[in-house]
């Protein structure tokens, strides 16, 4: 439970860090940051929004470019952000040097096939380690946490809420991939971290998740008509259909203009930030 | 005034740009970046807020971690930010590489001193060239301007102020360097460019500026007490006293516990975009 301090910088009133510590899960160094607003040098514990990044993503560029600080200062949430996959010299990389496989592109799952199954334990990493870390470092109140994310981070938290309805009292997205066994990016991903059997991908699969009986409270997700990953590789509108067949309130918002980019996050960061924040104080 | 378009996104509902064009006085390509709030769309002419960037950084730096769309967004306001010095293979820098001096160090000055007086009009291209691109290009009201910037950029905004009172309806400045031809920084930087002749570096030190008669309406200083270049560099103590003695009204403030950097600046940013707007408006 041991955390190095990278860097703290006073922002918003409250402190921006950046931790490394020795993952158990991923056998290597994990890098990522956290948010403390004001209220946490008050001493009381508070509510923890989970940011998963996208693909080549680390913390950094949610935590350089995402605008969520004076939103989560003036809430009173705590954010953490962290990195995509495990990343040093002895973990296996795509064989082409790919973006969208290996380093910076863990898709959020434990890897089973080798030579990936070592190191890539995002999904415990996420939802088991890096919690109990930063309740031990942080005044994180982990019966209040919420998450979300960008792209392929969309995907990590839309699957990890279906996985742990009860834990997360909110889940929101930004582009996510919503349906990665059918599209290229999540066949290419999900085939080389879990194998050929697709059956193993489904509960890494929102619109497969709630296929098979997952459910949430709600969601939240904005995506941009001008996104180029929207056709082939998003595909909301799977995820429209699943919700409507399983009777999940989804919000799907269509912002016109938008792109893929921090451009587009940082416009509607604020209103996911009210979203979630809504239900982690209205219980 | 022919300009290239390296790329656009929508943004807060306006369109964050970068552009490129052949600059006249520098020689050189020179890259800015411009946010159109969404205002901007309904044709009228809107008020231009220039941000001078500081040492190393590009328009990058502002345009990525500033946090500025939102507040331009609600308020009207046009946001450019123009780089900090010429840049390419045919331009001299520092000989010993130093980040202080030369490429990206340009100090807002129209150098006299060989090999830096071919390349370095950083003065003319800011208060001159670059406007009228601004113009020729954008639904820029050139009658309604005002400047702020950073450490550097903050020394050039108030010296373009002082210089042009009645050109800009505001000037305010993070972390600026107030007095440079008493600092290390600016002894080197206004020495390389400008030649030995202190004489000839008072009309681009904004304390030397109000001690020689210059005036502006107001202006508003933010700074950190934990910023590392503070006691040295900066000296924001060296503009209160010139402000004091020549009537100048300041608001200077000290904020404990920030640094030097866009964790500090997107902290103040709203602040200081409300009392440009408040003077670009007001008249």
């Amino acid at each position: 439970m041991t955390i190095k301090t990278i860097s703290t910088n006073r922002s918003h009133g409250g402190v921006q860090g950046v931790y490394r510590h020795a993952s158990r899960e991923t056998g290597t160094e994990m890098t990522f940051s956290v948010y403390l607003p004001p209220e946490a040098e008050q001493g009381s514990k508070l509510p923890v929004v989970w940011y998963l990044s996208g693909l080549t993503c680390t913390h950094a560029n949610v935590t350089e470019k995402g605008e969520f600080r004076r939103t989560c200062a003036e809430l009173g949430l705590i954010f953490v952000a962290p990195d995509t996959s495990p990343r040093g010299e002895d973990v296996a990389g795509d064989p082409a040097g790919a973006y969208d496989f290996g380093i910076g592109a863990g898709f959020y799952v434990d890897a089973t096939q080798d030579p990936f199954a070592r190191n890539y334990r995002m999904w415990s990493y996420i939802t088991d380690e890096l919690p109990a870390v930063v309740a031990a470092n942080f005044p994180a109140d982990l019966g209040r946490q919420s998450i979300f994310g960008h792209s392929m981070g969309g995907h990590g938290a839309l699957t990890v809420a279906l996985r742990h309805p009860a834990r997360y009292r909110a889940a929101t997205a930004f582009a996510p991939i919503v349906a990665p066994s059918q599209v290229p990016w999540g066949i290419k991903a999900l085939g080389g971290y879990l194998g050929d059997d697709k059956r193993r991908w489904r509960i890494h699969d929102a619109v497969a998740l709630i296929e098979d009986g997952a459910r949430f409270r709600d969601f939240l997700v904005d995506y941009g008509d001008a996104d180029p990953f929207l056709t082939e590789q998003l595909r909301p509108e799977l995820l429209a259909q699943a919700c409507s067949t399983a009777g999940i309130p989804l919000t799907l918002r269509r912002q016109p203009g938008y792109d893929h980019s921090y451009y587009f996050i940082s416009t509607f960061m604020d209103d996911h930030l009210r979203w979630h924040a809504a239900r982690l104080k209205g219980g």
